[in-house]
């Protein structure tokens, strides 16, 4: 993998990646001010969790031509978009609207706990094609992928506002995404989010109980019950959880317990990119038509601690239950905390079995 | 207030409320096969939370008239809706194809703990006009669905199956609702859910550090700062929290911590009933449409323990974020749990400040 590390006029970074070579002339961006954004934090004591305002982002009065995709090489120097043309396979730069931001400074006053909304929002360029996707690129590219997952994880991760480094993807409309281009997104947050924050505190219980991870058992456990299975290869496998959420979810996880994309060995991440382009090419075949979810990637937190119960792993929440069927979270998902499903995992994962993919092609 | 409990063909529950004097002949009911439902729990090991699956909901067979209101008083005896026509007010029954249920048995042996999924899913019918909305309802009918909701709490909460009684309101398309009769509905689950319990804990903890409790306090300041405030009367307060997660989010609540509806006195209630007018009124002026939400109504838990901290109140969670731009919950909100937000309650509040309303008209 080659890396280029470069600063945009207005002051924020732009990392390009490649299989073989970087190879480009310039690092453009649509915008020249200098990049100052500023955004902070409340702390709701009713849900013990902060939330984050960034209220800069409501002043975007950028006003691109209709065909404008700023994720796309540049090709118009009048309108330069995010990303160069030349020679790349991903690319990742701050987001020039970030709800999290090293910039952040003076949060206001107030009756609760209030900081400076520290981090990153970055943005990940998967591909240079506007009409792929993630699922849809070949193995190498995929890999690629969890490869630039694994740098900005130990790059952010090592930075001291950093304590947990969040890969994300939301694809579709459905899920309100308005720019198609392949991409996705990484929040640095400044503390371990409440929901990883959950899942580590149940994780280490059961780590100190039994001395191995509890994602290190589960998915033993579907890979010997085998009903639930999308995918087993030899070091991952992607499954849909006999506690799934959502009538698609699916899990996709190394066999061993890495604590992190870059904590994985050559050969898992080459399996665990096959799971996972397996599971998004099954998505889009099912219906024929691109499937929207959420791709969220849990590893360990950067908080300086051992994290020996942590295990990387991606869980995909898709919006539809059904097919022209979104899943709304409403009163008992919002209010309660509490999924209600109208199927169980063992008749949703068969259709998801029954369909055949070519992940080779 | 007169209340009538009655029994359909199929075996379900329906209670008619009304102001002055409950009068009907029937209790009708579109299905009249016995009331069986079965539904399960699966323990969420990472979440530490328990997921329903209810998977008769799928075999719905029930084709209605075009015109069909299920919730609209029987006017056509060959297609009996769930209500009878005749005199009430405010009408609650069993759900039809309930998510939680005092039926359920017989959960699925798996490798993670499961268990029936006791408890009730209440349809509660806000009025017999379905042109009308909860809002819009005249004060003393509003005064009779709080009525209701006390009364349901008591009952619910009387049950050996029930620990939490959770009344909230669906509202709009775009919260998922196919059914536009004023309605809301009532979740009798057999556990704290997650989210209350959550808000409890941190409840209990400054309760018993200040021996004051956590929402009377947020009230108190609230109040205080005034800022924020959209109702405010001798009794009840109406604001946008300093940390609101949502763009519109609103809290209604009475100053006094009373521990449900129940236990609000005849004054509370009547001034909470003002508060919850105003907001609602004040939400469908904003843009001279029905604005589609979540109302979530928190209560003390009816798990037996004495609940010193908790202070009932609702949480209104809007789906717009600005005119005609939906709030999607994605990446940050549904992986993380960290609510972003573009503006802040300081100035959104000024929105539904600015709109007058007249609740006595």
């Amino acid at each position: 993998m080659d890396t280029r590390r470069l600063i945009k006029a207005d002051g924020r970074k732009l990392i390009l990646y490649a299989r073989d070579r970087v190879d480009v002339r310039d690092e453009p961006s649509p915008s020249t001010a200098p990049f100052a954004p500023n955004a902070h934090l409340r702390w709701h004591p009713l849900r013990a969790e902060w939330v984050a305002y960034a209220t800069h982002r409501q002043h975007r009065t950028f006003l691109p031509p209709a065909d404008y995709n700023p994720l796309a090489p540049t090709t118009n120097p009048d309108h330069p978009t995010e990303v160069p043309s030349g020679r790349w396979d991903v690319a990742v730069f701050e987001n020039l609207f970030p709800t999290l931001t090293r910039l952040a400074h003076d949060p206001p006053q107030l009756f609760v706990p209030t900081g400076p909304a520290l981090g990153a929002c970055e943005v990940v360029v998967f591909t240079q094609d506007p009409s792929a996707s993630l699922g849809a690129l070949p193995l190498w590219h995929i890999e690629l992928v969890l490869d630039v997952w694994a740098d900005r994880y130990e790059r952010l991760g090592a930075r001291e506002d950093v304590s947990y480094v969040f890969p994300f993807e939301n694809r579709g409309v459905e899920v309100g995404v308005t720019l198609h281009h392949p991409h996705g997104q990484i929040y640095a947050y400044p503390f371990v989010p409440p929901v990883p924050a959950r899942a580590l505190l149940q994780q280490r219980l059961y780590y100190e109980q039994h001395g191995r991870g509890l994602v290190e058992a589960l998915v033993a456990d579907e890979a010997a019950a085998s009903q639930r299975l999308v995918y087993a290869g030899p070091h991952a496998v992607a499954f849909m959880p006999v506690f799934a959420r959502y009538s698609y979810e699916v899990w996709v996880a190394p066999r061993r317990g890495a604590s992190s994309c870059a904590a994985l060995s050559p050969e898992e991440r080459r399996d665990f990119a096959r799971a996972l382009k397996t599971v998004l090419m099954k998505y889009d075949a099912l219906w024929k038509r691109p499937f929207p979810y959420i791709l969220a990637l849990y590893q360990a937190p950067t908080d300086g601690g051992p994290h020996p119960e942590a295990h990387a792993h991606i869980e995909l929440y898709p919006a539809f239950r059904m097919e022209g069927r979104l899943k709304y979270l409403a009163g008992s998902e919002i209010g309660a905390g509490v999924f209600t499903a109208d199927t169980v995992p063992e008749d949703k994962v068969k259709e998801l079995q029954g369909v055949a993919v070519d992940i080779d092609a």
